[in-house]
């Protein structure tokens, strides 16, 4: 792993989302990294965020309880941070598409509260904001690289890409130093696991410690490339002290491309038990599912050096590991 | 012109902005046809929106005064249309820069309440979208057909595709059979020319008719393709009624490719008198500016039929003549 010591001690830093999975893992590695840390999270039910997630680091990092769609607030909040990890967002599919609204709300107009509070209030702040893969839609090629058509299939999607275009655009009008990550399936330790809001992946690795049977959508056959939390901290740590990769957008993406059906049987075998079974795919999730999904990340590559360095096979391990410690605080 | 009779005749009909340039004219048009229009504006100061647009059919087009984003009104005004055409915009691209919030509200909100509006209280109205060439940014490659990259250059821009977006995802998901137009610079009786808030073409024919200088931005040479109001008008009653053109997009785009610098004389000429002069761009304007645009609106016309039929000569001859006639009712 690459030594950010020098970047990151004694720097303030924002983290937005910051009880949520990717929030708090990487909340708690800039706090061993020596960062100021302060942790801005809503606290939504069903959104992400749990208290425990920052279990142990009470005493290191500052909580601030806030919603992104309260702009005042972020202006104060801007103020004086080196950095500023934008990972807060309504991330659901499906609730997206039944409340379109909180999702414009949190992922376009709370977006443009930071950036216009960033504009204002502190311009030089270097500025990493989580995207996703759902700007592309359905693959028309694979790997799919960043020049891939933007198609996305539902509304977090349009809503998440608005997200992207306002980074693009404020860095190019108003210089503001921000890059964007496309991530695709991240899972790991501090996940949301309750049901498959964030992803598929968490609902799984409940049903798998509690002893019950995953079911898998469709045919099982989906590819899809994961990516464990750590290397998704480290690509967010990397870009944010490399400022070649100011103003551009990145995919970041795994090498073990891996079909839904068989990641289940991995899951099952790394677990020692369990079981699953193809079931049809719910029509509300079929009429935004995307098929065959998996990501060039050699962009970032070129300008970082990031792959990913762990696992599938050890990712999961540890994260069976920490469920089966901590699920109680999960389900 | 195709003759639309048969279609429109004693259907009900909903014109978003039917106080503004398109919307009038369309409105105007529809009323010749037979149809039972009913305007929807908001008629808010520097929009485009204009009482004497509907001068002369008070007693034939009802008028409803309210703001797209009073998503309660909305639910009431679809039911019982048969077609929406749906022109209401912020169209400023500078507007949109200085307040994001006010573009973000009517360019994406509002269209999210429009189309949840049509979902829940009238799934089966056609509607007919105007988007706008913005969602292309700088051309990489001219004409820019609909494969070309999206890449706004400004938040209008960012704003608009998401609402193009919205369109084809109610399609999709819902079934609603929604069409957009990704419309290039129109011009013609009814425009706002106070300023060059909706187009510099605008700015342009009153300083002509007002017999001041015209000043163009940079070196003239820029290239761009216009179509005039009856052409637009004409396009989108084709694509209402064409069941093929439902769930699509289309760029609108016109035959004759001209510099800025060409048809500032141009119209000069067709003045009979007047002067223009190159100055540079205003920072802001420069910044969001995006070079040559001319589309290929093959896509369209293999679709519909659709080409545009009036000469520049020809429409900015008509619309002078509508200034310097109605002009103290524009500025």
């Amino acid at each position: 792993m690459t030594d950010f010591c020098l970047h990151f001690r004694h720097q303030s830093v924002l983290v937005t989302g910051g009880f949520g999975f990717l929030g708090s893992n990487l909340a708690r590695r800039l706090a061993d990294l020596g960062a100021r840390v302060t942790v801005l999270d809503s606290l939504i039910p069903a959104y992400g965020g749990n208290r425990f997630n920052l279990n142990g680091y009470e005493d290191r990092i500052h909580v601030n309880i806030a919603d992104m769609r309260d702009q005042h607030g972020l202006n104060r909040l801007v103020q004086g941070q080196a950095y500023i990890f934008n990972l807060a967002g309504q991330t659901s599919h499906l609730d997206s598409m039944q409340d379109p609204f909180t999702d414009l709300d949190i992922n376009c107009r709370s977006q443009l509260h930071l950036l216009e509070a960033c504009r204002q209030h502190n311009p030089t702040v270097r500025i990493v904001h989580a995207s996703t893969r759902q700007a592309y839609g359905k693959p028309r090629y694979l790997p799919v690289d960043e020049r891939h058509p933007l198609s996305p299939v539902d509304i977090n999607g349009i809503h998440k890409q608005a997200g992207d275009w306002y980074q693009t655009l404020y860095h190019r009008i108003y210089g503001l130093r921000t890059t964007s990550l496309r991530l695709t399936n991240s899972y790991g330790p501090r996940m949301r696991v309750a049901d498959g809001r964030q992803t598929f992946v968490g609902l799984w690795l409940r049903q798998l410690v509690q002893g019950r049977e995953i079911l898998v959508y469709g045919d099982g056959r989906q590819k899809r490339d994961l990516n464990y939390v750590d290397d998704v901290v480290e690509a967010i740590l990397l870009v944010a002290t490399t400022p070649a990769t100011e103003g551009e957008i990145y995919n970041l993406g795994g090498h073990e491309v891996i079909s839904l059906l068989e990641l289940a049987r991995l899951l099952i075998k790394l677990n020692g038990e369990g079981s699953c079974r193809l079931v049809p795919f719910p029509p509300e999730r079929k009429a935004i599912d995307i098929g065959d999904y998996y990501a060039d990340y050699s962009k970032l590559q070129s300008a970082t050096g990031w792959k990913p360095r762990v696992t599938l096979r050890e990712g999961f391990a540890r994260t069976l590991d920490y469920y089966r410690q901590h699920g109680s605080q999960y389900w």
